[in-house]
């Protein structure tokens, strides 16, 4: 927070705000949709304080809530970029120019504050943006065919509508979604507007765009119940996770548009798989999981959280990565901030509310969806409430010991993670449970809870190797390296030959594990035995194509240290693959 | 040549002369440089007629030119074209337009006709265009610093001059080349006028224009001996060999603007390499041969010619490849024609003179370029004609032998391919030269000959690996199989297991030979150990990623048989590929 938070200022995102109300001169700094990184700060900062109580950082979202409801004008308008000078152009560009996508990141900022800091100071700022918002936008609005280029204020006009009741929110962000495909915009794949809503079968165009459409078309479904929304998004994921999705979880492979490519298309040197698109398909499958109870939404945050969204951030929780390739030969760095910076306020976001994906509750029984180390205490709708606290050092280790601490009659439903296909044990005070365990659903285990239970969930992971569908054609032959949910990747400084492309991994690779060390420590290492081929690294000349000698010796066996990719590019610069060879 | 002549009468190219006749009705046919290929057909014929005197064919060639000369204009100007309504935007634009591409096709026609076939009726007709040409773009002319957007009146003119020694065409072709990179065609690498010509230092753009350009530009240093011209194009040439040709002597990797890549952009299976780019390029490489006497520039011709140009003719000889890459995973065939049809009647002209590529001669010297069964009469500058005989099975076989069929004192060159680089044997009537002899060079017996002399050349010719630079990052770990100067490829109707990519090649591959099929006959067959690889193909499932289990049988060994990649496309539909991975 405090990092984030200094490049807002440094980069004039903060004085944008102050700008418009006189208090700073000089120019709007940055690009016109600079302050939904404010606001996403804002929502996380919100988070951190539920959990930390962090006076100061109160005190300085107070300071930027401050300066933000300060530019807005009579009318609701709130925008640090279309007031002043630029009053005119207002709902102008609603393709091309974020004001809508903005004002959704507002209102869940004003949202989060509200809930976890108690302040409604940005919230009333909200409400009167989003009634601006629905009287713009509505049936006798002046924009009421209004599509917004880059979806969010969907999911934001649903959450406000959770938040405060008031169903015109609802009703806007349904319209906003329902004016898509008409053509309002242009009619272009990248904006998801080719197509209605309901006729999008695959995902198309820029991923961002794309999964923010779909969580808000969730959000959207859950309080109006179209199943023609559902559907469509069924069969969206179902594509998706056949043929768009990188082992790692991230999407959107195509640079170009930042988008996503053909079925099939997953480059890994040129993988674009920005941050927040993988960010932004943990929100989807969130609300996924939450109206369909299917435990594959809760492997693909696990998936995607280890993996693609981690990737995105260092070690040290300051420098981020925008686009996430599967295999880089350059001297890559993650970076404190980007001109359009919307990935590291992004994970911050995620992170900072990432223990409201571990466990859903209902009337009366609680789904424990993800695991690690620690306590929660969980209101069920029939007015229970159910303690737990999980003893783990999941994901480096598959044993998770879950004590029960309420006395109570409830269902648990503990979910055995599709990676582990077989072997996952239960036992109720070390009693095994009797029922087969199914991979990838819930062991639902309804009992009379005694204060001091125990459910220990067994689930043995060893490394192993993936394999990609042949429809991948650059991936035949190669295979990736997967323990539990994390996926491995080889950097050439662990390697004795630096060149990733000379090592090749044995079919019989003797996998074992090793503690990291250093910016490692707390992750298991993967070793495993290889070969380095006899490559034309060898030949001193520098001719473009010469002999090979059959009687040269082929290869030689190595010792080969694969890593979390999560933790690829925070050492010594080098190269990084995630599939290897192998014979 | 028939087959082709029926094509130039159903596209509308020998119409298109008729109709600015008055001979024919309705619009001119297909596009603006089509007549290109009936110039280029009738100089393919001239060079058959002087093979096989075929009465048929000269009667079709003086019809061909009857059509043609008709449609000159009183000054001179010829163009089937730009006549009639277009008369008006002749010389209009010389970068994208190819009035002086097409009017260098012509003349080397008419120059083809008048040496092979002994009629002038073209060449008077070339003349008068060649003239106007002068008066155009000379010194004092409306267009004096016209630059053709499409290289070849350069050599053309050059030719003319030759066959005429008219200075005036040395000297306009001259003044095309040093317009040139002023950006009077607005200074597009495309069009090689980014830079003036001696400035190039690599190739750049459009493959066949810069092959074009820089045999004219030999062409022009033969005659005026500029040793800045011959600097750029050594230059130009050594980097090309280094970073930008493929394995089998194709140039212009790039499928975008038909053009040359970055250094090492070297794609198999989106390989552009045009053929009429590797026949330009033979152009380029024999005008090098013949300034330099160096062996590498033969050793080009010979690779080239046997790969990347016959790649692009059926074995049936009447349909082509415009592209032709080394990989392909479609139902490829190639065509009876196109609609930008320049390679067919390019492949006709280069190999209807294609002994013309196989001696050199100087004052009493004699230079034997190429091997392949034939006899021939050489004239020397000292009025000496030598007989020579060769008997061989090359390419199929290294065993050459020459017999001498004159009484004379002279030196006879005989060149050592690059590509046997050890071993090669030379005895002269049975007895082994006694000096060392180099690959990549030419041998000089000078001796007192009798006719019936006989130099038996042998050069071993196992089938061998060939491997790529690293900096080629698609090759790494693949291998190519080539035999002498042919290169070899797997096509899948081969192969006991049709996918190629589960195919890899064995470091020990035990390589043996086997004569071709059917199609195939008279080919040797190249065979080889390999192994096929568990892939998913495996896996009864379609998901994206799965577990690959390292107790699954990793491989199993198999008979591979790679055959010419010339050869390549031409029975059952399958895959193909040139490089294969290699363990």
């Amino acid at each position: 927070m405090p990092t984030q938070y200094q490049q807002l200022n440094i980069t004039g995102r903060l004085a944008n705000f102050a700008r418009e109300t006189g208090k700073k001169a000089g120019p709007f700094q940055g690009l016109y949709f600079n302050e939904s990184d404010v606001y996403k700060w804002l929502e996380a900062a919100a988070y951190v304080f539920a959990d930390t109580q962090d006076a100061a950082l109160a005190h300085l979202v107070r300071d930027v809530v401050a300066k933000i409801v300060a530019v807005q004008q009579p009318d609701g308008y709130l925008n640090a970029y279309f007031i002043g000078e630029k009053t005119k152009l207002r709902w102008f560009d609603l393709k091309d120019k974020h004001e809508l996508y903005c004002a959704g990141h507002l209102i869940q900022a004003a949202i989060a504050i509200d809930r976890c800091i108690g302040e409604n100071t940005l919230l009333l700022a909200a409400r009167r943006l989003g009634d601006l918002i629905v009287k713009t936008f509505g049936p006798s609005g002046a924009h009421s065919k209004g599509v917004p280029g880059h979806p969010e204020i969907e999911m934001a006009l649903v959450e406000l509508y959770r938040h405060t009741g008031d169903t015109r929110y609802l009703l806007q962000s349904t319209r906003f979604l329902e004016n898509r495909g008409q053509g309002v915009i242009g009619g272009e794949e990248y904006y998801q507007d080719h197509l209605p809503f309901r006729a999008l079968q695959r995902m198309y165009g820029h991923a961002v765009r794309a999964v923010y459409l779909n969580a808000g078309a969730a959000d959207i479904f859950i309080e109006n119940g179209d199943q023609s929304l559902l559907a469509a998004l069924e069969a969206m994921w179902t594509h998706l996770s056949k043929y768009q999705v990188y082992v790692t979880g991230g999407i959107g492979s195509r640079r170009d548009g930042e988008a996503f490519g053909k079925d099939y298309e997953l480059p890994s040197q040129d993988a674009y798989a920005e941050t927040c698109a993988a960010i932004g398909k943990i929100f989807w499958s969130w609300r996924m999981l939450s109206i369909t109870g299917d435990a594959k939404y809760a492997d693909d945050i696990e998936l995607t959280l280890y993996n693609a969204v981690l990737a995105g951030i260092g070690l040290e929780g300051t420098s981020y990565n925008y686009s996430n390739p599967l295999a880089c030969d350059s001297m890559h760095r993650r970076q404190p901030w980007f001109a359009i910076s919307c990935c590291p306020p992004n994970i911050a976001r995620l992170l900072a509310s990432i223990t409201g994906y571990f466990y859903s509750t209902s009337d009366n029984e609680v789904w424990v969806h993800q695991y690690a180390a620690g306590t929660c205490a969980l209101e069920l709708l029939n007015g229970n409430t159910v303690n737990l606290q999980q003893q783990t050092n999941y994901p480096w280790d598959g044993n998770i010991r879950i004590q029960v601490n309420t006395e109570a009659k409830f269902s648990l439903n503990i979910r055995i993670p599709g990676w582990c296909d077989s072997g996952a044990t239960l036992k109720v005070n070390g009693i095994t449970w009797p029922e087969h365990i199914h991979p990838k659903s819930y062991c639902k285990i309804e009992r009379q809870w005694s204060s001091g239970d125990v459910v220990e969930l067994n689930l043995p992971m060893p490394a192993r190797f993936m394999s990609a569908n042949p429809g991948v054609s650059n991936l035949k032959g190669l295979v990736s390296i997967k323990r539990g949910p994390i996926i491995y990747c080889l950097e050439s400084v662990d390697q004795e030959y630096a060149d990733l492309d000379r090592i090749w991994l044995l079919n019989t690779p003797e996998f074992s594990l090793e503690d990291g060390q250093d910016v490692l420590e707390g992750m298991k290492i993967v070793l495993a035995n290889g070969l380095v081929i006899e490559t034309r690294e060898s030949i001193e000349d520098d001719s473009l194509y010469a002999y090979k000698e059959s009687s040269t010796p082929p290869s030689q066996t190595t010792r080969i240290a694969a890593i979390p990719y999560f933790a690829w590019g925070n050492r010594d610069y080098g190269n990084m693959r995630v599939w290897i060879r192998q014979i």
